[in-house]
């Protein structure tokens, strides 16, 4: 997150928005932001939203997710948000979305569908 | 893919590797590599591998994917091979893969499913 | 549709609800509704909410989708809804819902985000 | 699965085979087969398949999947595989595939990624 320039914007129960700005090294070679940097922004919302609604001590870890690139990622100032659809004691599905500013209205870039997977003592992913 | 220290092992008709080694800047609060990383990686693999079967001066951009974390991301030398799965004029469906070594042994840490889309003049997203 | 017993409900633009109930034919092993079916009718939604902001002669077809299962499909009568999230000339982008009644509340049951693709003249998928 | 005719092919530890023919009733408007009919069998097919991996007496559940369509669904005959990619003890991710022969040649109409949930004692899904 620290090498995407991404802060913790809000936190609340089941949803997380978090705040990342564009940097030249993070483009493609379209000019816009790799698809790669605004899932792995949406990721981590998704995976904190989840973790919020979980007892403490427990870690979250990704079992997958799916994100449809809904317009280029040009913009100066990217909103990743996660919010929690259905938690579980072991799974919390979630939705994320990256939306930016242009000509003064919101446009959403990213769709987020993702399940995450509560980890009590040793972490092991797809366990 | 600079910033991730990725490089293009071998481009071949439908098929593309490309490797890329561990960066603590990269890692998550487990001290694996973030899902996010891994995944820019097979998505930039299964773009290549899309736009390998392409006819010259068209671009590629992502639609979507689906990713599966298979194992914790610990390794020093990672692999991400896309591999198309079906092509078309407009879309390319891919398939995609990231591995390391452990231990002498392959395994697979991550799983993709993606879907290209071939741009012809003007780029955008979802058109 | 017919085999699925289920009924449009309501089409406005961009969105499509689809009403059907239970049939003991659909049940799987656990004696809920398979999660196919309920697949079937949410993806029936979001082609026909993609379908809706589309002009007149053009047809629709499913790129691709992911769904994921909320909770057991337990109930008489379930609801999908298909909602356009991103409309483009070429792909249109869909979240997609089935709901039950339970106990006297509404219970998500299935969550799907899907590609549909617009079709004009020859029908091919991944084309 | 009576309803969609299909029928259990060939099990293996980790490989499943379903078999199932084209029905007029399970057409959709294109007068291909349905893309929740291919889906609801490849399904089957990847849950058998991490079903075959497991201990006896464990059951098992769709926590969620993504298809992709590779080509519109005529023929006679269908072909689902599923195939396990990652066992664990919790989550089992699996790849699926639906093919038919056409003019002598197989054709992969569907191709899936999905992660199954091993359900000892009460079943629940997103648990």
């Amino acid at each position: 997150m620290t090498t995407l320039g991404a802060a913790l914007e809000r936190v609340s129960p089941g949803e997380v928005v978090i705040a990342f700005t564009h940097r030249d090294e993070l483009t493609q070679q379209h000019g816009f932001l790799h698809a790669g940097v605004m899932t792995s922004v949406a990721d981590s919302a998704c995976g904190y939203a989840a973790l919020s609604l979980m007892e403490p001590g427990v870690g979250v870890l990704s079992v997958e997710f799916k994100v449809n690139m809904l317009a280029p990622a040009v913009g100066e100032r990217f909103i990743a948000t996660g919010r929690v659809v259905r938690s579980g004691r072991t799974l919390t599905v979630c939705a994320g979305e990256v939306t930016t500013e242009r000509d003064g209205r919101t446009v959403a870039v990213l769709l987020m569908q993702a399940t995450m997977m509560a980890v009590r003592g040793k972490a092991e992913v797809a366990d």
